[in-house]
């Protein structure tokens, strides 16, 4: 049988993984609704409009819960991305997004065909995107093509530095320039709390298993009425099917367990400031053992942090493992999720985890630390 | 809690779902792998590649089992078609399939742009889609186009009427008229073997969460070695991403449930047979009550049979729970999964069940013809 206990074993430091486990009830939904096409039981024809089990009380409570105006489910938030750009743009339209972007939202636009213009960071070892900095390539694409992009984009927290950027001052100038504006919400949507209006977006997409504790894959694409018809516009053939969606998206168990678990998302997202604390305290102890460095913004404003640990390499050119050590002697304390071999530096999440954890998190690194 | 029993208490016939019911060790994987992301612990940048859990196994076992070249996964077959559509058409390209498609292919085709063009059938009672009418179809596209279409679909099996359509036969005339030849197996593949190269498929969509016992969404594109530059292309600055898969597509536990489901589809797929005949059987039996009739090819080569029955419109214009009683007497004995309200036509599946219920749900109809 094929076996995972990684949640139930270890404590779990990958920041792709941290936002996405579930809880308990969430797996008893997950079970309940596991058979293929699960949620189609009482379908009539449209998926967020199904009453049994209630994914068009979901669909709402999301509208309100993300502050827009319409919201679908999609199949991730690079789903998402993809359907928001097939949508605006032709071959060869402008599109604006952040050098700390995802990869898959170069990859939606290049599939889509898109002239791609890139904000740059201010650089080593903040990395920040700035307004600024968008302002400058805003003024570029109209020097080059004689028009504001098609569309900008933002990755809310990005998966590098896990920056939080100013989402509402760049919702803002997007505006003053006319730029319809797209927010990748994955790494915060679910994890605090996201109004997409008041940060000036168009454009909201949130992964389910990556920021809603639940299995995948499901995201959420949420808009403003402005845009309902153009995104979720109908086919010509099928009234009730929109196009982008392929008619339903995210067709499976993942839907019910949303349903599952918003109240609990609701909840943990008052916990923001806490995850916010715990991160920063670790950053904090860590610094204070010498040649442990925090890259991206400081203090980190989330849960998703990356080191440069040039100790730790150090101590690999003498270990017997050799790069591998870290891993085995995190590993031997109960911890897991970082990449086996590396040491230079990595990412990591506390998301979730009790004080107690976090101390515990910090002890192992000060022993390995002190006792190479 | 959200519940649902579908398949525990009840003999299920939406024939949407028949195909997806999972078993108990599928069951255990599912719990296992629930955690967003959880299939990724160690990636090193691709999904197909990842040797634990062995996905690079899964998709090589795919490949032989589908007798294609290559595999990857899909988040479903209607992803998979689109995927294919997006790779090969340019918006007013022609594409060609059989009136019998499921509407996610009418719709993906839409979203690329393609000019479609639909191959009749021959109407009723039977329904069935003939190579001839592709050999017209296709005359009228070079006719109207000067040129053959730049893709053909056909459904193996179609949602509507069950009808296994002769794939080898359309497979050679796209061949000969060198039209790329799109095989949508979502009924077939996982049921029944369905093997890609004999057919004459340059691609194959199938679908996890249909048609191979496992939660959703899931499927899988397969193709030849001349498409898989083509349709798989990398992108210019991720060079192990794909472009058309947005990177990484089924990651979640999905996945790993697929892993364990192969050795069982295998084993099943030898059943199909007996499969047929309980179809067969079932349908001999209902017309012998009179007043049903098998609309679709006959006799029925498929699980999926959808019955014309006016004697069950007639009881219902004096039964007290008017169209209903018929979904409610199932439900008495234990059978579910018709539309309630519905009595004038159906479509059931009896896959996956004995023959002692595939006799219990001709004796609850036949109780309730007579008792009626």
């Amino acid at each position: 049988m094929l076996e995972r206990l990684r949640e139930e074993c270890y404590l779990n430091l990958n920041p792709l993984q941290t936002g996405g486990r579930t809880n308990a009830e969430i797996r008893k939904t997950a079970l309940q609704f596991v058979d293929g096409y699960s949620v189609c039981d009482y379908c009539q024809g449209v998926l967020h409009l199904i009453e049994k089990p209630p994914i068009c009380n979901l669909v709402k409570e999301l509208v309100e819960f993300l502050d827009m105006d319409e919201a679908r489910l999609t199949l991730g938030a690079r789903e998402g991305k993809f359907i928001v750009m097939h949508s605006l743009l032709l071959p060869g339209d402008a599109i604006v997004f952040d050098a700390n972007r995802h990869y898959t939202t170069y990859i939606a636009a290049e599939s889509v065909g898109a002239k791609i213009y890139e904000v740059e960071s201010i650089g080593y070892p903040s990395f920040e995107i700035t307004p600024e900095a968008y302002r400058k390539t805003f003024e570029r694409v109209i020097k080059e093509t004689g028009a504001p992009p098609k569309l900008a984009l933002l990755t809310h927290v990005d998966g590098d530095y896990g920056n939080l950027t100013d989402a509402k001052c760049i919702g803002e100038l997007c505006k003053e320039y006319g730029v319809p504006f797209l927010l990748n919400a994955a790494y915060t949507a679910g994890r605090m709390g996201v109004k997409g209006k008041e940060l000036g977006a168009d454009f909201l997409v949130c992964s389910g298993h990556k920021g809603f504790g639940v299995p995948g894959t499901i995201g959420i694409l949420a808009t403003t009425s402005k845009w309902v018809e153009k995104v979720f516009r109908r086919s010509s053939l099928y009234d009730k099917k929109e196009v982008e969606l392929l008619g339903c998206t995210a067709r499976s168990g993942s839907l019910a367990c949303l349903i599952t678990a918003l109240p609990y998302i609701k909840e943990r997202v008052k916990g923001w400031d806490e995850e916010v604390k715990k991160a920063q305290w670790f950053v904090e102890q860590m610094e204070g053992l010498g040649g442990i460095t925090q890259i991206g913004a400081r203090p980190t404003q989330h849960d998703l942090v990356r080191l440069e640990t040039p100790i730790l390499r150090e101590i690999s050119k003498t270990h017997r493992k050799k790069g591998y050590y870290l891993y085995y002697e995190l590993e031997k304390r109960g911890i897991t999720g970082l990449k086996p071999g590396q040491t230079d530096w990595f990412k990591l999440s506390t998301y979730g985890f009790t004080w107690d954890q976090v101390k515990h998190l910090f002890t192992a690194f000060e022993e390995i630390v002190k006792e190479s």
